[in-house]
């Protein structure tokens, strides 16, 4: 049976999806209606019990998280060189930055979206929006001094791999913020780079998502 | 040149920290004063530019991000058998749980932590560290029913991995909530024959934690 990929337009499926694409694996996409709150659904809620998009279903193997999905890809098809090799140093350094996209990047850009998860006023809601826009921004200034400091084109620097198409996804999700990543030159030439890689368009035109991209 | 392992008495780097002496690694302990607020200083900011702790330095290989550098360990020493094989289904499972614990359960538990990091007034953030309280709570419980429906004794079942020991530190962090881990059967459980580990034993006395431990 071939694999299903879970997803909802724009959501954290872009990345595992993007990936799919990139190593040419077989899989289908099945849509769960967001607007339709089918991610709360007892039948998906079955497959993942916390109700987040993605997951992803090989036979009897679910996986659930967008970081995980993406490092299990990578690692079922190692000659792709989607990540470092294990027991690598390479590799120590792309799980800290994977790390770093999963549980803070995204993190905070899921607080930064539903402020109403930790606050009931209108007030404190605004509040946390703002902060979280301010430190996502900071996080993205620091992904900028990486990509300056060791020159690119990725952000492992020669080594394409899964972190790519995270960050941007990540980045991605900025685009209507009032200091987005694309505003920083070495971030904005990645992304626009990664939007000419043929995977990249594939997914996105999947997904149906329309201008402006990033 | 043996491996360093920064670390300040119950953060984060409990979890590797008990790692690292359930490998019988051979390892090194340096302490960043966090009570002078060392992990901002320009040396430690220098290893580690996010500030945080805790960092692994092994040569020039330099981690950071507390689940990456228990991964990276687990895939240096393969034979100990601490996380599954690569390519694996189970390996993907493994995935899925510790992305959530980096990215929501300790993610969460840092919001309620430092609330001032997204909130000014002191209501809005008596009302986080509420709303982050009962949040995690509810994580607590799936996890309780995640070891009531496989029967335990381990996050994965019958397999012991990373995930153990960073459930467990997890888990003693919400020792001053309303609700804390330790009132859950399973988790209380798991959290008690955690503590009987040798290695455990060792990382909680060498960081000086005192009772209660949980």
């Amino acid at each position: 049976m071939v694999p299903k990929l879970f997803y909802f337009p724009g959501n954290a499926n872009l990345a595992p999806h993007m990936v799919l694409e990139e190593l040419g694996a077989p899989y289908e996409l099945v849509l769960v209606d967001r607007a339709k709150n089918a991610h709360k659904s007892a039948e998906y809620m079955k497959l993942n019990p916390m109700g987040r998009i993605p997951t992803y279903v090989d036979g009897d193997l679910v996986i659930s998280e967008t970081a995980a999905i993406c490092l299990h890809l990578a690692d079922k098809y190692p000659a792709k060189g989607l990540a470092p090799a294990l027991g690598s140093p390479e590799r120590g350094r792309f799980y800290s930055w994977l790390m770093y996209l999963t549980n803070t990047v995204q993190a905070e850009l899921i607080f930064h979206f539903y402020p109403e998860k930790i606050a009931d006023a209108d007030s404190a809601r605004a509040e946390i929006k703002a902060k979280e826009e301010a430190s996502v921004g900071g996080m993205f200034d620091t992904i900028e001094e990486t990509l300056a400091g060791h020159g690119g084109p990725y952000l492992l620097g020669q080594t394409y791999s899964i972190l790519d198409p995270y960050l941007l996804m990540l980045g991605r999700w900025t685009r209507n913020m009032k200091r987005p990543a694309r505003t920083l030159p070495k971030v904005s030439a990645f992304m626009t780079r990664m939007l000419e890689r043929p995977a990249v368009k594939r997914a996105f035109e999947q997904e149906g998502l329309k201008a402006p991209l990033i």
